[in-house]
């Protein structure tokens, strides 16, 4: 039974900077309303960038939503008409200071289909180059290196507690052992 | 170099059903002030159930947000003064109709902690019994069985989009093999 939810009215509550809020009237299956809630962002894009022996690079900063400090693999929102590889490039640069000689396209997801839009690009990068940092002003970043075999007891007990960072290191961790088996 | 960003404002902007959007004023550490857009939601709860021979039950619904039917484990959200653990059990019962003999906590993360507070709780389901589902008035849902290693191609090739169903699946995956390391 595949089926879609009708648009019956849709209402612009908020528009930011960088979410817009709005809540659709639909009408379900058996003809009944319900209200949907909606936030829409735009893309992003999130780099597992990984040294040549097994150290992840990852990003610590304060966030408002949660009120605390998160280690978070690097990402950032793409700009208007920007190609998700070279925000991937870009962001890696700009919050870490490295290069990286590959960067390939993992997959893309839903951070959390039942209330937004927003679409996750991720890229697993390798071939790491150092560099200099230069976050947006408004960003207060440290770089923290932990080997993978580490960020992987650190997702199991909590201490790493964000989705894309997870699944990125998950990710990583999968692909490590694949090439380590051929 | 661990800081805060201090509130000098707060702004609720909309307080709905199931989310809260409110745009803060913060003093960064260079004294300078920005805008944070943030959504505030209740928690919620996901569960990996999975039988005996490694087929994972997934759930199918149309998810307005993203204007697309999407595969999914089951989830729901957490009831004013639910504990995750009855929740997971209560949302595995209603969307699937099975039961689940153990039911073990794996951890809790954020969704999208650039913007939302939105945490999810992650439970690992095993020893399922089947049963009736009983979804709500305004879920319309399929109930789909794929194993687990078609599950990890379909996220490999895109054909999973759901951030928890993506992040329970590589978990699942990873107690599997630990167990048939033992």
């Amino acid at each position: 039974m595949i089926y879609e939810e009708k648009t019956m009215k849709s209402e612009k509550i908020y528009e930011g900077k960088i979410l817009t809020v709005k809540v659709d009237t639909v009408e379900l299956p058996d003809k009944k309303y319900s209200k949907r809630e909606i936030v829409e962002l735009s893309g992003a894009v999130a780099i597992v960038p990984i040294t040549d022996n097994g150290d992840i690079i990852f990003v610590k900063q304060f966030r408002k939503a949660t009120e605390s400090v998160i280690l978070e693999i690097p990402a950032g929102k793409l700009e208007i008409n920007e190609e998700p590889l070279d925000c991937a490039l870009r962001e890696l640069k700009e919050e870490t200071g490295y290069s990286a000689e590959n960067m390939e396209y993992l997959f893309k997801y839903y951070t959390s289909p039942g209330f937004t839009n927003e679409v996750m690009h991720l890229f697993l990068a390798t071939g790491i180059i150092y560099g200099e940092a230069t976050p947006e002003d408004d960003e207060y970043i440290d770089v923290v290196r932990i080997n993978i075999n580490e960020a992987l007891e650190m997702i199991k007990n909590g201490e790493i507690k964000d989705g894309k960072t997870i699944i990125g290191i998950l990710m990583a961790y999968e692909k490590l052992k694949f090439n380590e088996k051929e």
